[in-house]
């Protein structure tokens, strides 16, 4: 693994999530990999769970971190052969180059702006980077894709499926803002690669990109999608056909402890935050069946799992 | 220990102290002792010299330190039950039992409004945080109390007594913004359990809560109060009875020289920030009998004794 | 070296080049020297690659590095005898004295207002700390120098050179903001105590402060000073003359590929972040000639020789 851009830069899931089971076992069998050796987190949005818990699995690994918000003072320009007399004071080539200079790895966070679909999909400050750096990415959610928590969702199913194929559910649920498709994209693209019965489902309108729905069966009807799941995964997302609009916040879309109960007693998961009573009942969070603590605790293995393979991967880091 | 919530949590004073002593004299005793243990900081308000010797304790002994700035961005909601559609986007429970999943030990700050009492002393974010993290807490400055400060205080006034019961004397002083009550609360409950005369002066309209204010005689005359003291203890404080109200600014006040000059030749203490010429004269706070750069690196060996007994709690961390 | 103000807080240059070309050969020979020890970085103005080669210099060395932003939120009193009851809320006497009890160095930006030459030629925050700090500091950019870039332009140079004495240019370059003169007065500074033949190009009106130019030969022909030059260090500043005005924007004194042609193979630096095709063409920073990156990267094993040598200070540091 060169970089991890998305959940595909996963060459071997079983090998993986059998390196991530090890880590969450004992987190310290590796306490000196790290030792002399810099992750640098550039946050072009905020952070709090993706931010602490890769912080966390780096100092498990023995690295120092240092953290670079970026904000509107750091004007990069991502454009080539620009006369930069406005806006910008950097071009992204000298950016990441330096920021190279100082770290072994590199993690990003940019979200999208969900105005222009075309130019979100091209996750530019990503790729940009992921272009001109010299060591390796680790993608901390960008415009499109999450890949450390579609990481940590699979690893969380794979440790409490109770038969071989479960049916796995994502379901799309009501939120008051605009979210990022982010999750849900690479929750499929994650979930996809596994032995699972994947089934999507959403209000009209909410058909995320064929990139990553074409993992799953699609279901309009959500009591349907429910019956015999043994994972129910709620996520909200803007709509990716009317681009970051939102068509619907409809309650009858919120996860309810009733519908829970046409499941084969699933387990309910969330990447957090969520807001409680609109896209899950109190009802389901606070029962045994909630995962999401554990997925949040999950982060950290994974993050650990990922800084792990780039720091010994052979054509990264700095020395 | 299981939390520091307030000066209360610590059981046995003296022995508190004895450790703190032996801290100051050595801070390496354990620096192994937080290995693999992460402190994570959160500000619910901006922080410098608590966050600062914090840190720098928990760096003594050999922990992690994770800091996160919790402003507008994450609206966290506390009550139970409502339909989370508006501003706040995560309930306490989630955000307590996540940031337990990445700290063994979690420090808040948190200030008042000043603008209803009743909730402001409920200290809701801080007993909240505590009832929902399953790690323990340490309150760097709450609503209502800021027991690192008080028990600093009086580890350096044993220090500095040069008898077995000084006279110790807290002066309401001025100061043109309408501060907490924390800091006189949490002095006065530190110091009420120490055997010390301790006297309570402040213009009327300023009496704190009975809650506090039952650990001193109370003498509204500023003048006779300092007659014959050891310490002076100058704080100002927002009104309790007209609640978070600037009633006074009157410099007549202000801690002077000629003032200390009654004293019994009186150690000067105060918390710091401090206002000069409108809380202390320059010629108190430039005089050997200031304390307050002491008080300060006292800071790191309290909060130093704090972590480590929390560290060593047998109910307390993760694993 | 009791502290790093300016380039003439280096005693002995060509000592200090020679620890600076092992700390590059080697950055972990003296990994365990800043054990037990803490760097305090204090902003007063925002910083990318200075804070991040800083503490990263310090993480070679073994030291803790705790961040402080200081903003608007925490006003600072530089003036004596002040009754502080307006917008500052503790003098500098107190607050420099403060940070010195958490630190054993303290690196220190701040910026200028470009209003007040005189004003901002004291240089007042940098020396008033310098004054109330009982703890080596380090500049890390004031009002007017910046002695860690620099002293970093001289290693590069002394890297590169291939003849005893080289022809190096420093050139005025256009750019759209106000910039600071520090990077151009520090570079003068190193520079001008090193066996260079040292030539100083800029329009009318950008002459800097005697203090700093008297080290260079002035010719306000760009063209004649490149012509042979070795090296070519760009950089804009706003007037010292007409104080932080922008008097020319003249894009014929951008660096270009052609003009690069009359140098005698000259190599490129600037101290970035660099605005292409404004300051210099993408042609010249895409060129072999370029030094920029490695200038960026020369800003860590400077700064680890500075902090070495604070810390092996016989008057510096705590303990």
């Amino acid at each position: 693994m060169h970089n991890l851009l998305s959940t595909d830069d996963v060459d071997a899931f079983p090998e993986f999530l059998k390196t991530a089971a090890a880590f969450k076992k004992n987190p310290y069998t590796e306490e000196t990999l790290g030792r002399r050796k810099t992750l640098v987190l550039l946050f072009f949005n905020p952070s709090l769970r993706t931010r602490v818990s890769t912080q966390k699995a780096a100092y498990n690994l023995g690295m120092n971190v240092i953290l670079l918000n970026v904000s509107q003072a750091w004007g990069i320009e991502f454009e080539d052969g620009t006369v930069m007399n406005l806006d910008t004071a950097e071009h992204v080539r000298e950016a990441a180059a330096v920021i190279s200079q100082y770290a072994d790895l590199i993690g990003i966070r940019t979200f999208p702006g969900l105005k222009d679909r075309a130019l979100d999909y091209q996750d530019r400050v990503l790729q940009q980077f992921a272009r001109y750096t010299t060591v390796p990415i680790v993608n901390m959610e960008s415009a499109t894709v999450h890949p450390l928590q579609g990481l940590t969702d699979v690893f969380t199913i794979e440790a409490h499926k109770r038969i071989a194929r479960p049916k796995v559910v994502l379901s799309w649920a009501p939120h008051p803002r605009a979210l990022p498709q982010a999750v849900a994209n690479s929750f499929l693209a994650a979930a996809g690669r596994m032995d699972y019965e994947l089934v999507l489902t959403h209000p009209p309108g909410y058909a995320l990109s064929e990139q990553f729905s074409r993992y799953a069966t699609i279901e309009h009807d959500q009591q349907k999608a429910f019956a015999g799941a043994d994972f129910i995964y709620a996520k909200n997302w803007s709509s990716y056909e009317s681009y970051g609009e939102i068509l619907s916040t409809d309650p009858k879309w919120m996860i309810t402890a009733e519908k829970m109960q046409s499941t084969n007693k699933a387990k309910f998961m969330h990447c957090l935050p969520v807001r409680r009573n609109v896209v899950v009942e109190d009802a389901v969070l606070d029962s045994p069946a909630s995962l999401v603590i554990e997925q949040a605790a999950n982060r950290t293995v994974i993050a650990q799992t990922v800084l792990s393979k780039l720091l010994k991967s052979p054509t990264g880091c700095n020395n």
